[in-house]
């Protein structure tokens, strides 16, 4: 199926995949006058006398903001916010339609990441949360970090996070599969952007002990002193045997290979030069850095990749309804580590005894229990790690 | 009827008066991939070759932020953004059940008119208009200025433009009824304010020229040299009789009396020095200038106020929905004098003679033709003033 050619005659069709709805009677002026003025001074006098009824009073409790800069739209580079809307309103329908949230597509001018804080957190009163989307790293990392700071709820920036929760549920199967443990396997990563860094900082939260990146110039070594201060605090966490080299030095012995990075870069050579059942996640797109067949031939026991037309998807609309759905449920004001691992050790249980024996390591997006099951553990995450309101 | 009392329960129950809808079915993996990706790229690219294709694309053609700061709620005064949300939410809930457009309703943080615009300019390109709501003066007059200088899409303060409109509307059925001529008649104001000076600025364009403010001060007069430059250059265009001292001076002898301001600041006295067959529009809420009985009882000839309990309510809902309806359709650029004259012309128009004659200058609020009577006005004043995109 040709999807692009469809997708432009369906957007022009559609003319905006998402609209407001109105929930409440407007058919009398008694209905004007309770939804609007004069009744409304009163809910609004209830929030100017305690301001956490915002919550219980106006739709903010499901409300998220899904907000990009444009900087990284898909592996379209920057094309700037506005071209970025149809991703933007693509989420917001995968909010309601997987988790039930109530989202709204903003793009704001990717001015310096400075600028763009300060911007979203003038605003972020408007929401329950806000998913940040396809902003390039750096900027990403500090937009992030700073609007953390200074606001009371969940910022969460989808490239890094939701990837990580995803890869995460599945290599825990896939190690299920192979019988070896997280601190015992060598993982060897290509790509240090947005999703790398996710994806090393929450495998080490969840136990994995060596982890190995690399990117463009090579096997990251905090020898190198990057200037860039995010990869290099990367650096110090990982690569603890203190590699060096290019991807195909990195790769020898490796248990685990992740590849959020570009076409081609895995040969069969460097598979069979990997230690026994090797687990290869290989999430290029559209073209994978190995495809799935060539892998497996090589000797892969398991292989996931970002496509939809191959076994194992690694697909972000697993995690991210059900995490918002969660952290909205309990009103919470992060969402943190405890929370992401949550939802990763419940997308992986998802998955059928029967269909991991399958080879199969990552549900099906349309399984209608993964929302609720996710919400379910990351909003007792929540709650157990403190950051739930209710 | 206690609409407080009933507002707050059903707030309490609503928990949101609006959510999102989605348009575009996601039932199948097929379905992702055309909503969403690999298929979503496609209008991505489509808009960054061509940005205007962004109204095509998405939902922005018909997508309206309403927004406040917080500093001037309804009559609550400056109760902060987070507290006037239930009035933006209930905005929202008439744009879509009046004009057919999809509303988002939006708080930012009260900071200094330029961190505002900045903020606002920001996100503007989400949107297909924006409504400013409940923003104090003069701050409202600066935001607005230079929101519209930043922007390429309408920018609308309500509670000035709106309010302006329907004053207008009325004002023009009932000199209808006194037979006297905008040009000819003499207009005095109570308040000099956000509403006032738009009114008083609008009228201008309207054709009257005589009308003269007074605020807390007194009647304004160019000869004061204002310190607020918004009140100074609204001195040097009204009041051509160069006429001095309070409300009551003011009064003596004029046709028209508008009151934005505060309770019973007209007595029957001053009625009765005005010239024949006045026109009292006593729009403080909840209680006007001068009561509409007291005001007939004085001999006025026809009375408007705020109240939906008595006739001829100067209600924003006449106005705005129609009027960003008109300019959504043709994907104007600005909401500009000509659009609000045309906007003004059209409620005038749905006024009968019948209901003229029993003194109604102001049609109900749920007269179903109204916001497409609007629309298509505004419409086409956009189109001649040369501020339509289509």
């Amino acid at each position: 199926m040709d999807y692009k050619k469809i997708a432009a005659e369906k957007h022009a069709e559609w003319k905006g995949k998402i609209e407001i709805k109105v929930r409440c009677p407007i058919e009398t002026p008694d209905d004007l006058s309770i939804a609007y003025t004069p009744g409304v001074a009163e809910p609004c006098l209830m929030i100017k006398a305690e301001p956490d009824r915002v919550w219980d009073l106006t739709a903010k409790h499901n409300t998220v903001a899904v907000i990009t800069d444009g900087t990284a739209v898909l592996g379209l580079g920057n094309i700037g916010g506005v071209a970025g809307m149809p991703v933007m309103e693509g989420k917001c329908v995968l909010f309601k339609e997987f988790g039930g949230v109530d989202a709204i597509p903003l793009c704001v001018s990717a001015l310096s990441p400075d600028e763009v804080v300060k911007a979203i957190s003038m605003f972020a009163d408007s929401f329950g949360g806000i998913n940040l989307e396809d902003i390039g790293a750096p900027r990403c990392f500090e937009i992030e970090e700073k609007l953390k700071k200074v606001t009371n709820i969940p910022i969460f920036h989808d490239d890094q996070h939701g990837t990580a929760v995803v890869v995460l549920s599945g290599i825990r199967n896939a190690l299920k599969l192979t019988g070896k443990k997280a601190e015992e396997s060598k993982v060897i990563m290509s790509g240090a952007g947005a999703a790398g860094t996710a994806i090393a900082r929450l495998l080490l939260k969840a136990g994995f002990k060596d982890i190995t990146l690399c990117d463009i110039n090579g096997i990251v070594n905090k020898e190198n002193n990057y200037a860039d201060p995010y990869l290099q605090s990367l650096a110090e966490v990982t690569n603890p045997r203190g590699l060096k080299g290019t991807l195909k030095d990195g790769v020898k012995g490796a248990d685990i290979f992740i590849g959020v990075s570009a076409p081609n870069l895995l040969t069969e050579e460097m598979i069979k030069s990997m230690n026994t059942d090797p687990i290869i996640f290989a999430m290029a797109n559209p073209v994978p850095e190995v495809m799935p067949d060539v892998a497996l031939k090589a000797g892969a026991k398991v292989v996931a990749t970002g496509r939809s037309d191959y076994p194992n998807q690694i697909n972000n609309v697993l995690a991210f309804p059900g995490i918002f759905r969660g952290a909205l449920d309990v009103r919470a004001s992060d969402i943190n580590e405890e929370m992401k691992l949550a939802a990763a050790d419940a997308i992986s249980a998802l998955v059928s005894e029967e269909d991991l024996k399958n080879g199969i390591i990552i549900p099906s997006a349309f399984n209608k229990s993964m929302s609720k099951n996710i919400a379910a553990a990351v909003a007792e995450a929540a709650r157990k790690s403190g950051v739930a309101r209710i």
